[in-house]
């Protein structure tokens, strides 16, 4: 099982790792223009200057497999080898691609994650799930490959802007409808642009945890693991229809917190989820983030996308992660096109789109 | 653990795997140039004509991150799904790079080796070790993940040459002496030119189950698997070596045939093995294999070669897997180069080369 520390000194953590753990040498991965604020941050002096540092290239389009391939050369190129150790410093699209190239390096090398995001701290940085993007199908490449460890600190939290730490939110508010009514409501009644370092670690490591007994119980995503993709079905469609639109790109909690919304209305419309509840989560999605422009005419392009999402097994409808209420998930349950264009209108309804 | 199923109608087993196991589609790998002949062999029928065929350019430079990526594509294209299966109908080649793109296609989807080459019969469809070749180092990027099923049949030894034959052959001899002084005596004894199809079945199970046991004892190669690895040490750079000259390249089994006499000197010199048992095999050896020019010159080119090699943790000396007998390995033996160059002289003694 993959230790997690949870810290306000990810540099001292990272440190202590190094010096525990037998290794021929750090080999550090980061976003090339952030790299330097990323590294200042961390503050792991000697470590940092003593190991080999290798800038990725930014965008989502990089998460590819000649960036993994180009890590791959410079792994052989610096002279890495079975007991090196890869730490991916950066959001989700570092912790991925630095563990999926750690996962395939020599058939796998150890590799510790350091989230700097709010969206990777509580989701990318924990399960092992690592990947690239082929054929602008997301993650369609990758492996099943634990790091040793993952540092979670606040400490990057302040390099972040706004709409990234409500992507991240989106995911922590997703987290706490997975585990019960009284952690949805203390979420909902948070402002998550209010709070300091100190308060955000432990609403970090409960919402982690959540994510980690999930994953624990199902590590190959077979059974009740699939109900992390709660809201991640219609929020990925949401988000691949904005991308499309130039220049209306919209992150990717934002358009989960969307998916959200349509997932409880299902959950409500069939299986028996309060609508009370659903109204309050609702509310505070229309409060924290902008709208968007989805109309009646862009129904055909969300359904055909959620049809081709590589979780649904069957072509005529598609499977939702559904809720009878917090903390409790209904069986995976199969719509029909009608029933989620329904859903759709009352999301939009609900969030004044 | 992987099913490995010995039979004389491969075909015949594959339509059973695929009719007892729920699939969304099989999806063939297989050698362009050879693939007729094969699949004629096969002889599978329907299965066949249902499937989606994928070729694979031939020659170890093909196997790379290039062809891996445009197997993913065609998987991609062609709608394959976590349910889908991948057969891989070959050599090693085949089965190490469409094992490589099962294991990281949507995380890892199942996929069946159908071994057709002695060596791979013998080595490569077994352990689930898979990979493609980076910078011209062999299989440094790859993934260990199991296949659901091996099937190995002699129908397909027919379509080798020789030379390809005696190439499994060395890996069978190996096996031999890791397993027992009885197995290496029979198999000194044999000449694998002369076998039938009936003969061939009970030799490949009993070597194939030697590499099972110690594969099982150590899925990840963290000790005692490190003996299959027995002649591979000077194996590997005196293939490299011949590789580096012009029309003079050498059968990987060729190559480790000469490794396990070099292997067997430097038992017989620190660990005590039998020197009447190493005379006996390296006769065999001159008897089956054409000689092969190394010279005293070529010496820094082979052990700079060793020192490359990833299974070697320093790069100070040179660790050998080494036997006290057959069937006893020793411990894991560094060796200083001069130790080395003069087991090498003997080598070439023993081979009249």
């Amino acid at each position: 099982m993959t230790d997690i520390l949870f810290t306000h000194d990810a540099g001292n953590s990272l440190r202590d790792l190094s010096d525990k753990n037998q290794h021929s040498g750090i080999y550090i991965l980061y976003p090339e223009q952030s790299g330097d604020l990323l590294l200042q941050t961390l503050n792991a002096g000697d470590l940092v200057e003593n190991a080999t540092h290798i800038p990725l290239p930014e965008g989502e389009h990089h998460k590819s497999i000649e960036t993994a391939t180009d890590i791959w050369r410079t792994l052989l190129d610096k002279n890495a080898n079975r007991n090196s150790i890869i730490v991916n410093l950066g959001g989700g699209m570092t912790t991925d691609i630095g563990g999926f190239a750690a996962s395939c390096y020599m058939r796998g090398i150890r590799y510790i994650n350091i989230p700097t995001t709010l969206l990777a701290c509580v989701d990318a940085a924990y399960g092992g799930k690592t990947g690239i993007n082929l054929m602008e199908v997301k993650n369609v490449v990758g492996a099943f490959h634990k790091p040793m460890s993952t540092i979670v600190s606040p400490q990057f939290l302040v390099t972040l802007p706004e709409r990234e730490l409500l992507s991240g939110w989106a995911e922590m508010l997703k987290h706490a409808l997975l585990s019960s009514e009284a952690d949805t409501v203390r979420l909902i009644e948070t402002d998550p642009r209010d709070l300091s370092e100190a308060e955000w670690l432990p609403l970090i490591e409960q919402s982690v945890n959540v994510k980690r007994n999930i994953v624990d119980l199902d590590p190959l995503e077979k059974g009740i693991r699939r109900m992390l993709n709660l809201g991640h079905t219609a929020g990925h469609a949401i988000e691949s229809l904005m991308l499309s639109r130039e220049g209306m790109a919209i992150t990717h909690g934002h358009a989960v917190a969307i998916g959200l919304v349509t997932a409880l209305v299902l959950s409500s419309l069939h299986c028996g989820f309060d609508s009370t509840m659903l109204h309050r989560y609702a509310s505070r999605i229309r409060e924290l983030y902008p709208p968007v422009q989805i109309k009646c005419a862009d129904y055909s392009q969300l359904l055909s996308s959620m049809h081709h999402d590589k979780k649904n097994r069957s072509s005529d409808s598609i499977t939702f992660a559904l809720l009878t209420a917090p903390g409790v998930p209904a069986p995976p349950t199969p719509m029909p096109d009608s029933e989620i264009c329904s859903a759709l209108d009352i999301t939009r309804d609900l969030l004044g789109i």
